[in-house]
């Protein structure tokens, strides 16, 4: 199969582009002396992750037990679930564990880690526990200096669970678009989650993980002193986003939508596409950043971009392609009924979560046909 | 099953409340005198349709061709692909209409009419093909009084296609949020497709069905003269949108989002719930309404709204629940760790979209899973 035999919309991996977004990150990690844990929930996929480990990656990190539960039937047995645990999902983890899973799960509250305790306890298992450490305001976590740090700490010291370490994500890093900002936002993430990990380690407390990471973090880092592993997910395909960060640039992004020109609108400019909301995500994570591409930014079936069109607007199965300034040519002229294009994400893990495969295009121009999962 | 067995987050349907809806538009469509063809892409579940058809449907609206298979899989076959279709999706029409699908696909350009009949002709298939009229400016067709619409018509009265009709979806009826705008859009949308087969019939082209529709203006509409079907799709569940348009009320949203509380940020006011974008979907359409429902309007697990509460921020699998105003409680005691929530979509077709199965909650509190598909 080639590019003109794909349905479209699809979701295209470029795979040297991502190929190349691998060797990138697992080279940056390496050298600041950390191990890497990639963050699957951007690709969902086993043919991604596989590429991801045999480049080096240690364990993985997943945002759903459904990834947890998929990527240990594919063989991975280190896998970190990074989103704070409810008691009524411990059967489930139990359940991975019991098959030989070295599952490790977060807690940010006493409430929880009371709970994993008590279920550990009663069912003769013991938890490895992660505590969220806060290190950017943004969302979850606790504070490296409270003293909920040590209570939270505490309540996991018994039969049914263990430290397993201190992990942290510094989201609002999607924020900041400068390289200062963001190499201070990496240090900001690095020194106040190793100050977590020493308060407990000075109170008694094992710790051995110390995890940080994003991807606006993990590539801006200059010391990951203390740190024993980095995560990140969306630099495996990149996405406008991350274009507007200043992580990545427009070539290194490796997810893109094919879609077809299924229509125009001759007087206002607009041609149609058969990518609308439903293939590119309602994701308008560019809108409050430095460049709108409204839904994505177009490009050659190439993939060379054409500059100035983006999708502007979206229903369910319809995007509408127009560009800001004049042209010369008229819009049917230019994107015939027919004519494939592809259209860059604002965000890849959005993206991605659309379709039930990718379309993996090789540097040969073929394209193999990957599984995608969803749902929890 | 009951409520509280169901692992978060889900899809829940309100299956009353569904009837409800059904019902209701069923009423009004008949009462007007035209048959009514439910836009299927909303719940893409063969439960939800077959209640639907059993309320009095006549035939389905498809969003995809993926769609019109599985639905003509389970025993539907009078579909309607309300898509411009272009040339490489015609061997999957093809497929269906060979196997007996009584399949109706859509064009508003002479280039794609041509290509409809020149693949018809050439594969001994007669395609049924409804132009597509364009009545308020929004997005694709053909205006009334173009002569273009006489183009298409003639380039598809030839031995591979024949016009089975006129079809327009005044989408724009999405932005208004008065009886008297609502009514008036009804009307322009009626009149002018009304207007469009008239000139066809006038010009000696046979113009069988005249096919109108949106949830707004179905429900609005007080004369449907000169139609014969109406479509429409987010009625069967509604959401806050609709709620913003006016249309129905916050006791008629069918889909909800079921979650658990997992964390909290005490100073911030802030409970931390499983319910992120991936479950709500990154659709914010009432950011730019009257009342702006963040990801969602919060209710307690019986479906109890809880007022002033939204979820004001989302991560993939992260959603951030507070309120604008100040309360007397502290949120983890409004909120406590594990406590169920139901969360209302901005939009049932985005929130929907995320998941692979609905959890379908009848009166009696017992609890039916029914599967949902979704791709290309």
């Amino acid at each position: 199969m080639n590019l003109s035999d794909i349905v479209t919309p699809a979701a295209l991996i470029d795979l040297p582009r991502m190929q190349h977004n691998i060797d990138r990150m697992q080279s940056q990690i390496n050298s600041l002396g950390a191990s890497f844990r990639p963050h699957v929930k951007t690709s969902k996929c086993i043919e991604v992750t596989q590429a991801q480990v045999a480049a080096g990656a240690q364990g993985i990190t997943v945002s759903t037990l459904k990834e947890a539960e998929q990527f240990f039937a594919a063989g991975i047995f280190d896998i970190t679930y990074a989103v704070g645990i409810v008691p009524t999902k411990l059967k489930q983890a139990h359940a991975l564990i019991a098959k030989g899973c070295d599952l490790k799960i977060l807690t940010d509250s006493v409430a929880s880690a009371t709970a994993i305790s008590e279920y550990g306890a009663a069912r003769g298992v013991s938890f490895k526990v992660l505590i969220e450490i806060d290190t950017d305001d943004h969302r979850s976590g606790i504070k490296p200096e409270s003293q909920m740090l040590l209570d939270v700490a505490a309540a996991l010291v018994t039969p049914g669970a263990s430290i397993a370490g201190v992990l942290t994500h510094a989201g609002s890093s999607y924020d900041l678009n400068t390289p200062d900002a963001l190499i201070a936002m990496a240090e900001q993430e690095r020194a106040l989650c190793v100050r977590a990990a020493n308060r407990l380690r000075e109170a008694g407390f094992s710790c051995e993980t110390v995890s940080v990471g994003s991807t606006p973090t993990a590539l801006s880092a200059i010391s990951l002193d203390g740190v024993t592993e980095v995560r990140a997910g969306v630099y495996i395909f990149f996405d406008l986003v991350m274009h507007n960060v200043g992580v990545c640039t427009m070539d290194e992004i490796a997810l893109s939508v094919l879609s077809t020109v299924i229509g125009h609108q001759e007087e206002k400019g607009w041609a149609i596409i058969d990518a609308g909301w439903m293939a590119m995500s309602r994701d308008r994570g560019t809108q409050k950043q430095t460049t709108d591409f409204g839904y994505g930014q177009v490009c050659r079936a190439d993939g060379i971009p054409i500059h100035g069109f983006f999708v502007t607007g979206a229903n369910q199965e319809h995007g509408i392609i127009s560009s800001h300034t004049p042209q010369s040519s008229s819009i049917s002229e230019m994107f015939p009924v027919g004519m494939q294009l592809r259209i860059l994400p604002n965000h890849a893990c959005a993206t991605g979560a659309q379709f039930p495969q990718y379309q993996a295009l090789d540097s040969a121009g073929d394209v193999l046909t990957w599984d995608r999962f969803y749902g929890w």
